[in-house]
């Protein structure tokens, strides 16, 4: 590959509505060594996750940083230990946190965390899935410990979705209602709150409100499962309420206060983070459950078992339209997910 | 049933060296119902919680408070629903938080918390064993979710258990080591080292020096389970640095001050507890897994995977033995358990 990399990336922090927010800057491009494969992106995806590290640069770079956990794109080129994909494939992943992400021409992605991507769907379908795909499913079948095969078990349990029509919730919904868990999602809206219903959300409460006082309306006392996808430090006392004894609870966002993990000790209840990125983060042993996952969503999408999320998509990847997608995800109301083509 | 019941209870606190630390009552015998056995108490044991509860006594009471969570007896007597056991049968449990503990010759307690007594054990050896083989069997194959069985998988694991050589971890310790994991228990003197190794500790570390450098020092970057049985806050940030990226800490000690969670987010490791009450507490749907834990403990003993850890025995249920029992337990000093017989 001579081709040369466009890269878009951010020298330093500016406001969403700055012109100056990312910078396009072109670079020879990387070869692939070891499990690398080079892959030409077609469509990238923007998640909170970018909007966060962006506002963590703190002072200007020599290097610009290069954004971008969603990828879709075709295998240029390979590493010599590569195994899994040919040149010539088109795969999607989210990508591996302490690399440069997928907001260029060419990104250089380790194949063990790399999915293959289903023919029948576009880029633009297929880029808004492998974050939040992760995500769900490592929270729902390692962290809670569920068989997604498992449907009699399953039927008898209950998930609480907080945030359910979010990025994650929206997939994670359609998941565990596949498992045959009955899903509560939280939505605020009308909007969201028929997009929670449409991915198949059982039972819909209201974020805004009280969480017990509206579970135990309907008839629920306590849950098994708590999913917990925004403000964990709001909500905290109202899972430890809501947890039924020996249940568990995965967070995917941090708290900013201590939370009184003794709430849960009566109960012998869990507490479990999800990090998509902790595998390839650690290059730990089973970093490869990644790239079996995403093979695994592929065949749930072609099975029509869930379906893809976007609902936003920007024409070319420049400093323009990343800058406007980085907006709307900054803003906080995105329904589904903001996609942008690479040309 | 109409035996007079001698019940030791403690209607206020006292210092353990004051001779009126507890009291001896007689009742009339209560008439079991539902689930209910009526067991004859033949020797119980004290554990550090009978320590923390008479702690706990604030001010005088009017009807005495009856401890004891570790009971081997006989039934003699059943309510309508009981279908789990006969009068005359030889039983061993430990008990309901919510209902009075077993410092008393005739006690309650639902079935299907209760286990079959291996006949081949003596009394005093089988009173020491119930409160840490559930907490110590829900801590490895509940909350950490292992197989007893899979021996394979577990051969690969690494559990660091801290405060090894204590009544929950001398249980642990022969059952991990039986399930096939590698070991590491902490201990911090030449008694309870040698205690750790005899159990099963394939490695010993210190709880008073170091954890992280020592556990290094054995060629060990990180382990994937860690029982915590004392001192929470004390060792909370070496659990933290210790446990694998996807590992599972389980406690059953709580933390006094906030401990910060987010020091896992990155491994997205798990943070669940170990109450051995909890089921009977909440009487949750799956109390009787404690009858079947009980039963199989009973078997190990039988095939001589697990020994009892009594280690010292006073005889004659009244004030004074368990006065003298309390005193040596909340010394904090005993290796194994300490047991009273009823005669």
């Amino acid at each position: 590959m001579k081709a040369i990399n466009t890269i878009i990336g951010a020298y330093q922090r500016h406001s969403f509505d700055d012109v100056n927010a990312f910078s396009m800057v072109k670079r020879d491009t990387a070869i692939p060594t070891g499990h690398d494969l080079l892959v030409h992106i077609a469509a990238v995806s923007v998640n909170p996750v970018d909007v966060g590290v962006y506002a963590g640069i703190r002072r200007p770079r020599a290097t610009p940083k290069i954004l971008g956990w969603d990828a879709v794109g075709t295998v240029v080129a390979v590493g010599e230990q590569v195994s899994l994909f040919n040149v010539g494939q088109r795969v999607f992943y989210a990508g591996d946190f302490r690399r440069d992400g997928s907001d260029q021409t060419f990104q250089l992605v380790d194949e063990r965390i790399v999915g293959h991507a289903p023919e029948e769907f576009a880029d633009e379908e297929l880029a808004g899935l492998p974050l939040t795909s992760l995500t769900a499913y490592e929270a729902l079948f390692e962290q809670m410990h569920l068989s997604i095969a498992d449907i009699k078990h399953n039927r008898q349990r209950t998930l609480l979705i907080i945030n359910g029509a979010g990025g994650v919730g929206s997939i994670a919904t359609q998941l565990a209602n596949h498992a045959g868990l009955r899903v509560i999602a939280t939505a605020s809206n009308p909007q969201s709150i028929a997009w929670a219903k449409q991915h198949g959300a059982g039972l819909v409460v209201n974020h805004h409100q009280d969480l017990v006082k509206q579970v135990h309306a309907l008839g629920i006392k306590n849950v098994d499962y708590i999913l917990g996808l925004s403000k964990l430090d709001e909500h905290f006392n109202e899972m430890a309420t809501l947890i039924r004894p020996s249940g568990i609870i995965v967070s995917i966002t941090e708290n900013r206060h201590p939370i009184d993990l003794k709430k849960l000790t009566k109960k012998r209840a869990t507490f479990a983070w999800e990090w998509m990125y902790s595998k390839s983060y650690y290059q730990t042993d089973d970093m490869i459950t990644q790239h079996e996952i995403l093979d695994q969503i592929g065949q749930l999408l072609q099975a029509k078992v869930i379906v893809p999320t976007t609902t936003k998509v920007f024409n070319g990847l420049n400093p323009e339209s990343l800058r406007q997608a980085f907006k709307l995800v900054a803003g906080g109301h995105m329904i589904g997910k903001v996609v942008i083509k690479a040309e």
